[in-house]
């Protein structure tokens, strides 16, 4: 299983093509790319300079939650710490997780616009955060050079992996896999709903709260058994208000 | 002590850019250039985005004996095996040994030109020949990225060697603590006298789920502001219960 690489909102078309021969050194071929500002694009493709096959299987979409609706599991790259809430890992044990996820799924690595980076939105759709370690003076490293990296470490955890049949980790053995990203995000918007009906969101104001949910549950990386208890038990409370409406 | 890097015969002038911006990234700003087809030149400047000072100390020579003449330790990269005789490390190992022997005097990393990579004579100066693991269908790194493999797995080893020190990261200052198992245990009691009550949990076999539950929250460890969102969102839908009951 492949791991796929997002790129959010890339300005500069030659960056893609950087990224999609970094991707092809290291054997990957996924490519997602939302909103891209030119693509296909000349540039992109002198830059590819054999990884043009790359660019031609690239999907293009409108936002991070479709490029990543089947993954189990999302790594975003992140320049700084954005929150200390967040699980944060370095290239190394982030490529072993997301290399050990691949036996469950797809999964994915999404990075952000080359000035902004994620936004926060794009990151609430992110199991952990990757960061790139590098000099703190100068930190702002080039989108396909941080591609590369990461492509780098992903090459290794796999061939770390390969010939190795690992033991199941304790309580792993009958391991299910992860709940992918459209899963969790009927959750959410389920208990969105149902917290707007109690008067617990406000509607006019709702980012916050639902962003912190979105951190905790994500943070718990909730597997598909996991999700469906959570989702039903949601629907056993819903049905207990018409109950209650009904009965009397 | 730094880590040189030397670039042989380069024919883009881009690469020399994009490679000082590599190197700054990762904290090393000591570069020769033996023989750059053009440089001083506009498009080195343009991609060193931000590391022209490394581009301003570089040193411009005729050979790579002068280029390496000061140093004790000299690792040359390499695409392929040239010769079975020669040691062969990739990255991670060889940034290993480069900074281990940094603290006898100054090493090198020396990278050919973009088409041929270094000839016998050049390697004939390496203690070893640095190769960084690649689809063997499409091993033709660009220039730049191998430098920011090698430079990134540079500023590992020098981590994982340097006496720790680590300010304390931002935003941790403030961080929240986490919720106490009695906050924690309140909340279960919560959700499942809740799940009783809407008929999801069993009472006469509460177990096997409570606990599933119990499992997924303890991972994405709660701190004390999300424990009291999630008591809040409980207590919000039970409040709704009470609402249709008495409206009725």
């Amino acid at each position: 299983m492949q791991v796929r690489v997002v790129l959010v909102g890339t300005t500069h078309p030659g960056n893609i093509g950087a990224v999609a021969r970094a991707m092809k050194n290291m054997g990957l071929t996924d490519l997602a790319l939302v909103r891209p500002k030119l693509f296909p694009h000349e540039e992109a493709t002198a830059r590819a300079s054999g990884a043009e096959d790359v660019l031609d299987q690239a999907i293009v979409v409108d936002t991070v939650q479709e490029a990543v609706a089947d993954c189990l599991f999302v790594a975003g790259a992140s320049a700084r710490a954005r929150s200390i809430d967040w699980p944060m890992l370095e290239p190394r044990p982030c490529a072993e997780r997301l290399i050990a996820e691949t036996r469950h799924g797809p999964v994915a690595v999404v990075f952000g616009p080359e000035k902004s980076g994620l936004t926060n939105a794009d990151l609430d759709l992110c199991h952990v955060l990757l960061t790139i370690p590098t000099d703190p003076n100068f930190s702002s490293l080039n989108l396909a050079m941080a591609v590369q990296v990461v492509s780098y470490e992903l090459r290794l955890a796999r061939a770390a992996e390969a010939p190795v049949e690992d033991p199941p980790e304790p309580g792993q053995e009958d391991s299910v896999p992860l709940a992918t990203a459209q899963e969790l995000e009927h959750f959410y918007r389920h208990l969105e709903r149902m917290m707007e009906r109690s008067g617990f969101l406000d509607p006019d104001n709702p980012r916050l709260l639902m962003r912190r949910l979105r951190r905790l549950f994500v943070r718990a990386a909730p597997d598909q058994n996991e999700i469906n208890i959570l989702r039903g038990v949601l629907a056993s409370f819903e049905r207990r208000w018409e109950t209650e409406r009904s009965n009397q």
